[in-house]
């Protein structure tokens, strides 16, 4: 088992598996938000797509148990294990320096695509695109109306999922960065969360 | 005003607008989804993207009125007419071969993201990458316990939307050829559509 590692407050990390291998992504303080993506290691093109995601599960979000599939259909993780509430979020785009500008930010904000290119660079990769991201944690309620909220997570302090790997991948994850709406609890404060390889 | 084209019946087709221009949609006998994308002419690595607009309108389809916005998050479309009550679908990916290999066909099957290569490469352009496609007409019932459903179209036959381009812009669509899961209506029976710059 590897060591316990940390996802920095507000940054993003990448991370190699082996095919039978497990992460571990740790909600360390209970209200983040961890955009997490998931590659194909023999081609950066396979990515686990949400859209494609859905209509496979029938479902908004992913459950324990629950293939997570790849934009040609087939399963890249299973989400062996979810210690929490089980609300996650295939919706929302990874937020970007657009969206804060967006929400009246006037200077650079850390945010979870650059991250998401940061954390690949760190281990020598570049991602060909941005797929939308699997938002582990985050709360987004739909109305029958079709009107979406910004939620705050129903997890707590070391809830976590374990993500088996069913091909060589990369897992990318971003402990985002967003404090101006709720989405990283009430108090807007983002923290940090840590992962672990099984 | 241009003159009323043919979207023939599990085909695709590609049409440039300069902005300003707009671009009529009609579902012509009613039951039909048209899976529509749209690329920005001066880089087609900027699209409308699914991901970017559900949190900019906070629904999770588009109404007349809004501005469909790509991954830079700034408007390329407008839908400015819209003779359907409005269920639109942005949830569910392109159908491809690996869907209908999952549906348990044994031999091709027409597709919407063959479709939509086949739309680009008419005008002599290949895209990049297959964006989630904004579904039109498709009615994809989300419930509060997140689970979707496979609904037939609300519209009526000569119903239609109009789309301005906000940028020089390429609009791609499909009449999806989706006959195994009753999106085209009950009878599982896909048609043709029309489309008309304006």
């Amino acid at each position: 088992m590897g060591e316990l590692m940390l996802l920095p407050a507000r940054r993003g990390r990448a991370q190699r598996l082996n095919k039978g291998q497990s992460i571990k992504i740790v909600n360390t303080h209970g209200n983040q938000v961890v955009d997490t993506w998931c590659f194909n290691a023999e081609d950066l093109g396979e990515f686990m797509s949400m859209e494609h995601l859905r209509p496979t599960l029938g479902r908004i979000w992913p459950q324990k148990g629950d293939a997570l599939i790849t934009n040609r259909r087939r399963p890249i993780l299973t989400m062996v294990e979810d210690t929490s509430p089980g609300r996650h979020d295939t919706l929302i785009a990874a937020c970007d320096v657009h969206r804060y500008a967006q929400l009246g930010c006037k200077e650079y904000h850390d945010n979870c695509t650059d991250n998401l290119r940061a954390g690949m660079r760190q281990i020598g990769l570049a991602v060909p695109e941005v797929p939308a991201p699997l938002n582990m944690w985050m709360n987004i309620p739909v109305s029958t109306g079709g009107e979406t909220s910004w939620g705050t997570p129903l997890s707590k302090a070391g809830d976590y999922v374990v993500l088996r790997a069913e091909l060589d991948c990369i897992v990318a994850m971003s402990a985002c960065p967003q404090d101006m709406v709720p989405i990283n609890g009430k108090d807007c404060i983002p923290t940090e969360a840590h992962y672990q390889v099984l």
